[in-house]
């Protein structure tokens, strides 16, 4: 039914986190009916990997500089605090923690949880990158601020093992029932961690 | 906080339908992460309105191909009957009806339904390529398969009346509860038509 080139595009798009047939269906059609849009999307998606890259202290986004390795904004920040380093696993969880402006120190972005049923296990982590930042920034206190699921609390424990024998301070982000949300409606294991990590007025 | 380059990205994305701004962060950053990805999505996106475009006689997505105005499978195709012409809102809509196998005539793709709320009036209906092809076809009957919403209903009804005083039978697709569908659960204007439209046995 479709024309060769239109389910190349389909085919691709479906690579996309999220993006399933029917998405991807109305995604080209957009664009097959508006060229300009074609034009310039494809034009600057494709332009993407030249120009940005991760950072190579924190894995954060980074625009890619001739001659250096790309270095993202926070790092080259000479105003946050190095002896503070937040551990994420990925850089959308970075974003949303800058949004939040509660943490001035410095980042380390994971790229991937541990996930036995996805095949990812502790070496697959980058641990001695970790390390070698922890001891190049001199940290004091490492927060880990993996997702609270099964997988970024596994990643979590991990870390914190690891950690464990050296001179920092480790402390795990809390969890309990989110900003304007429902006693009611939280489940139970929401409820078990807010009780848990309750602390005194 | 973003580079000029990211940014521009996310901005072209959320010009896809649905597209918000998280979930073109999500593919952006998923493309800056998979660079084979960037580089194959963006050349073939940008190739589109090179070898796609819309038929001239029904407006359904077609190759396009040198010293021809693209015409689509459907319009090629010789064992389609010509007396039937299904009239639809959008090239999604054609495909679905194609899916079900159940239309073995010609199509018309509007591309847009009236819709007073978004500035869509009469005039911005292609009514005069619909009566061309109307004579052209010689068609005898006319399927107007616009969507059973606001816009959709307001579009046939139009189109009914323009087609009046012409030779030909004008229908209107059935709207009533789903095949699967739970009468509990349908809204009272579904059952509404459920009931409007029976068939005797």
């Amino acid at each position: 039914m479709w024309p060769e080139s239109f389910r190349r595009v389909l085919d691709q798009l479906a690579r996309l986190p999220g993006v399933g047939e029917k998405t991807a269906q109305r995604f080209a059609l957009e664009l097959v009916l508006d060229p300009d849009l074609a034009i310039e999307l494809g034009s600057s998606i494709q332009s993407l990997p030249e120009t940005l890259g991760r950072c190579h202290l924190c894995g954060n986004l980074a625009e890619k500089v001739a001659e250096a390795r790309p270095e993202c904004v926070i790092c080259r920040d000479p105003r946050r605090n190095d002896k503070l380093l937040c551990v994420v696993g990925r850089i959308q969880d970075l974003l949303a923690i800058e949004r939040s402006g509660s943490m001035r120190g410095r980042y380390f972005v994971l790229g991937r949880l541990l996930s036995p049923l996805d095949g990812v296990r502790a070496e697959h982590l980058p641990l001695d990158e970790l390390l070698l930042r922890v001891e190049v920034l001199g940290a004091e206190e490492i927060i880990l601020a993996t997702p609270p699921s099964v997988d970024g609390e596994a990643t979590a424990l991990f870390l914190a093992r690891e950690l464990a024998h050296r001179k920092v301070r480790v402390s795990r982000i809390a969890s309990g029932v989110p900003h304007g949300g429902d006693l009611e409606f939280s489940d139970q294991i929401t409820l078990g961690r807010a009780i848990e990590g309750r602390r005194s007025f």
